[in-house]
């Protein structure tokens, strides 16, 4: 079965290149969030783990650490760490949230309850942690702690942030980083770093998981307001029913006159929304270039992302990793 | 003003012979909690940290490694951590148990909501693990690391264990050491761990640990049906109330003939209380020597905590360790 490079998606790439690997982190993820005495763990996180994810952040650690020569067991390790943390904040959001849905299923806090998804996402937090220590690496020991507490800090800030019409860009980006990017840079950068590589190569690891991160972030938001339902499984306007400030909203209220201001203040801040409301935010993004100029920020990262890894020696894995950042932003290219 | 060893409690001793090295630590937990961009995070934290809990884990881990030889800084750190692992806790704890006080005052998901205590939860989590790092002991991360899944799976158990008739004392002792022995244990390990004692004294600083919090639970859930409820500031029954099967009726159930049972699995795994089942609850528990086992019990753990203690050379803080033991144990003997 030959591999068509031209259709064939950069995400189905990797994971058909590092296929044994994902296997091995498969297993070890499996081993790991079994329970001795409460059985209610593994079946919660298998809901989770096993409902199709992409295994994408996990997939950036073992293809950074191999593009950087690494041969030793502990990629598989560090990927299994990644998808742990990965899926312990994804219960702890659905609780924050109050999500009923995720990937096409019911969220574990509907099927199971709150308190389940509390708990198994801490335990699942606390096996990432044994899971790193085994590696015996105190640096990424302090590249996930601190990925971590980046990754908490934007989700308590977008609690407070996302229906404030005073958050601007650079808030919005400090909540991104949180949410998606700090686990993106973290997953890179710790393969760089068990492989051994200098600080600069480090450094480009960090930046191309960074943007890449946030490229994806801009993107999921983007389509929020212009997607087609069928092909994101969202509905258009979600963000703006759960009066979430995102970047396009954020573009237009810089340049909103009162009346508008009026509007956003109504509709985010206080929460009264009525018939045509998401039609009129519609007409006001448009009116404003708002969706173009947030398009234009989604390629500006992906390109730096790939700017970023031409730090990296040629290799097939970095242009995989190059076309990735491509792939994130070709659904509204 | 002199001391009388006589009156003054043990903690209270702890803390007069700790105060500078525990200033040290309220320092780094103010530093730490900081957030330079989400507000919200020291609120919530300060609610907690400074409502005026007794610091009995930070305690211990200061007198472990003190009474070790320690001289180094990491005490400091690793006693910090400890208190940032029990506060996130408590935090996510409070939700969980749907919560409304904690030490007489409002509980912060009740302030705030649900949302800031799981996020604010997680930060700290991530902060105590920044400072273990900091210690750069791979051994002590390892230990807190452990500490952390014991204590997260001990309440999902408790989650599914605590209503189920057929939980005896084995799954009791594995929820105790989750929800309070695990931290006492590793909070005093750590101490000696990074003070670089052998293997056996280690061994002894976790036994007490281990022991010590046991007996503090077993008193806690033997005080919910004896208890004074000016001394203790809670109800009498609440557990009972809460459907919590605790050693108490754990020890009677185990005694119980049929129509006993019945009544059990109608209070407690049904939750169809009426007037007049808590003081039939507290009858049976008579009837069989629940309680007085159930105190027996406690008498038990805290003399091998005390045992485990005569493996340390003799000192200052080593006697007052001791004295913590049968203090723990006063409120009921």
């Amino acid at each position: 079965m030959g591999l068509d490079h031209t259709s064939v998606k950069p995400h189905e790439r990797l994971a058909q290149v590092l296929s044994g690997e994902m296997e091995q982190v498969n297993t070890l993820i499996r081993d790991r969030m079994a329970s001795e005495h409460a059985p209610r763990i593994p079946e919660v996180t298998a809901h989770l783990v096993e409902a199709g994810g992409k295994r994408l952040r996990p997939m950036l650690t073992l293809a950074s650490a191999k593009m950087c020569g690494y041969d030793g067991p502990y990629h598989v390790h560090l990927a299994a760490t990644v998808e742990f943390i990965h899926t312990a904040t994804l219960l702890h959001d659905d609780v924050v949230d109050e999500s009923a849905q995720r990937r096409g299923r019911p969220t574990a806090n509907l099927l199971w309850d709150n308190k389940s998804s509390v708990l198994v996402g801490d335990y699942l937090f606390a096996r990432s942690f044994q899971l790193m220590v085994e590696t015996g690496s105190l640096r990424v020991l302090d590249i996930l702690a601190n990925a971590s507490a980046t990754i908490a800090e934007g989700e308590v800030l977008q609690l407070s942030a996302a229906t404030d019409l005073r958050t601007d860009e650079s808030v919005y980006l400090q909540i991104v980083r949180g949410k998606t990017a700090a686990l993106f840079s973290a997953a890179m950068e710790v393969g760089g770093v068990i492989a051994g590589v200098d600080d600069a190569l480090t450094q480009a690891l960090f930046d191309y998981g960074d943007a890449l991160g946030i490229a994806f972030q801009i993107v999921d938001d983007l389509l929020d307001y212009q997607g087609d339902t069928k092909a994101t499984g969202k509905n258009v306007g979600d963000d703006f029913r759960e009066r979430k400030l995102t970047l396009p909203v954020i573009k237009a209220i810089a340049k909103a006159d009162d009346e508008e201001r009026a509007f956003w203040k109504r509709t985010i801040e206080k929460g009264k929304q009525e018939d045509g409301d998401l039609e009129h935010a519609l007409d006001l993004l448009n009116r404003h270039g708002a969706l173009e100029a947030t398009r234009d920020d989604a390629l500006e990262w992906a390109d730096k992302a790939k700017t970023a890894l031409s730090a990296i020696p040629q290799s097939d894995l970095r242009d995989m990793l190059i076309d990735l950042a491509d792939y994130v932003v070709a659904r509204i290219n």
